[in-house]
């Protein structure tokens, strides 16, 4: 076993428990995800429309052998009135199954029940469960793409994806250099095997002169090996002296650099004519989750963020910001790079749907025969409420 | 050809033209669904982050033959921002050919590209498009239950169903007669094949005597038959004169009637002992689409509302009032049973997402690790905005 595997299996290194136990009483002073009123309309006299929060239903979330999700997970699937069923990583089975029965025990005492979250162990199980879309509202992998191509093969229930991270960092034209160092550097270093990490370095070929050699020099000093195409690699030469690590951490970049998630001190690099050519080919390449741009012109920064088509665009910030916890959100479930019900990272908001509850206080009720050409019109009158007073 | 699907196919007959055109123009007067900011937070002083509705990106729509849908459906994807590929039943093939020529000849006058609503004709070309789960973001199936299953088996792109209505009405113990008869009769008599008609009544015991038989011959009269169970059955003996249509249309339930979409002038009928029962009566046979309780009293009714796991769920008013029109939205895409996403009646709002955008407004530009335990804390402080400033 790896020592950084052990490491992660490990609840008792470092703060890890009672970072654990933190996050469980920071999920439950977040507000109620449930019961909030999104839309209210007097479709008639005596006749009110509410469209309110409430829980999805059963959740099945598989995710890494990391077992403090276990608890994580639980705690925001309880908090916003959803059942679940996990499956954490097999190395974490053992770790999963004594968790799962503290929070069972735990359950047991209150007014929500025992079994309402459960774990299970094996992927025969979890193949079994695919199967049940009468039964499960909302699958969750955590994990490989592939891990959430070869369940959204083999299920008819909705697939809620945590896929792959292929951030790219874009230094347009009128980047500032120290930004362009800053941004780059923390977006590939802070954590390159988080989902948010930068994989890819976009380059407006005015910089390669003047601005380039000195963002591959800070990544160089941080131990990043580049991989450049032609025009960012001839660029290099004007670096003098060569860092010491040149020879082993800069190569030619190969096709397949650009669409292959590094998550290691590795970062693909490309130079591009324009801010246009910036987005075709980040839109082209990236995993549509989080992309950011470096420059000092507001028209530019503005059309990258609205052209850009994932679930995160910044200006003159690390990617590494995309997260439910840094966005404000207590917590989160994971990231989402789909494009439908949650995008980004998903905190308890993305756990929940909603419902429409209508009320006729009228002293005859409501029918539908009674409106119509000649009858009577719907007065569709925007009620202000953030609770169903019924 | 019958004379219903041929009405259905006939765009010439009444005001079903004029009407068409009319719908166009009330998407267009619509208020735009993309650009409205939901969530706004600065997380540090200068790094403002902004949820941002948008597009979802490019949608398929199957869909019955109905050649006005094509209309009503690239009007819908045209206002919010989405590409659309339609296909309509194959009886139609030819006027939607039609009118997808008109919409790409106005499309070719404006900055909207050409082919931006395109219609296909094959079952074949659907079952390719359906891999296409790089390129197409969502499948909008309208039709049967069996139609939303097979897609759902034969694709990674998530599925928007318009699944089957199993709605039912419940006649609770506190039920005012004259609002049963009303509610229960305009449920079904309204529109019977629509999905939002009652297939199901289901009626509190202590009615079987008093209230029951009066709603029973309501419907007689209106030419509905009735599918009862033993109680609901026995209780019609009260009835004199028995109703002239009474042998005929008058038959004992079978257990399948309570999961049978009747679609015409049927209704099944069953009897409990409590509200609970009722409630969990529904919850096992229903389509989850909407139901609707008829009741003087207000606990009975939150409690409906509350645990009916339905779209819609509604106090004293028929269930044919689940509509996007009815419901203020001018138009809807269709009427969604799953639980992500969009539920109930899908308008303008059903076709958006979000994105995040973010910017650092610094003189160094925002990096993370400038972030943690003895460095810089999150602000976490709500702006109050509606767009984004930048």
């Amino acid at each position: 076993m790896s020592d950084s595997l052990l490491k992660r299996l490990d609840l008792g290194r470092g703060d890890k428990w009672d970072s654990m136990l933190q996050g469980i009483s920071d999920v439950a002073a977040l507000p109620d995800p449930t019961g909030i009123v999104t839309y209210a309309m007097e479709l008639d006299s005596d006749l009110d429309l509410y469209r309110v929060s409430c829980p999805i239903g059963v959740l099945l979330v598989i995710f890494e052998a990391r077992p403090e999700v276990v608890v994580n997970i639980a705690a925001l699937a309880i908090k916003s009135g959803n059942a679940a069923i996990l499956k954490g990583g097999k190395e974490s089975n053992r770790t999963t199954l004594l968790l799962s029965d503290a929070i069972s025990a735990g359950l047991a005492q209150t007014a929500v029940p025992e079994k309402y979250i459960q774990t299970i162990q094996t992927r025969t199980e979890v193949a079994s469960l695919l199967e049940l879309d009468d039964y499960i509202d909302l699958v969750i992998p955590r994990g490989s793409n592939s891990l959430v191509k070869s369940i959204q093969n083999s299920t008819r229930i909705p697939v809620m994806g945590h896929a792959d991270g292929l951030c790219s960092v874009y230094l347009d034209e009128s980047a500032d250099k120290a930004k362009a160092i800053r941004v780059a550097v923390d977006s590939k270093i802070d954590y390159p095997s988080a989902c948010n990490a930068a994989e890819t370095l976009v380059v407006h070929e005015s910089l390669l002169q003047a601005v380039w050699p000195a963002v591959a020099k800070a990544l160089l000093e941080a131990n990043v090996r580049l991989l450049c195409d032609s025009a960012s690699l001839s660029a290099l030469d004007s670096l003098s002296p060569l860092p010491s690590n040149f020879k082993t951490h800069v190569r030619h970049s190969k096709p397949e650099d650009y669409t292959t998630e590094h998550l290691s001190l590795v970062i693909s690099v490309v130079s591009v004519p324009s801010l246009q050519s910036a987005i075709e080919f980040i839109n082209a390449h990236s995993s549509h989750h989080t992309d950011s741009i470096v420059t000092e012109n507001d028209q530019a920064a503005s059309t990258f963020c609205r052209a850009v088509d994932s679930a995160g665009t910044f200006i003159n910030a690390s990617t590494r910001f995309a997260d439910g916890f840094r966005y404000g959100f207590g917590t989160e479930v994971g990231i989402s790079t789909g494009r439908i019900h949650a995008r980004g990272p998903v905190g308890l908001e993305g756990l929940v749907i909603y419902k429409y509850m209508m009320k006729s206080k009228g002293p005859q009720g409501h029918i539908v025969g009674e409106f119509g050409a000649g009858k009577k019109q719907f007065k569709h009158q925007r009620i202000q409420a953030t609770t169903v007073p019924f």
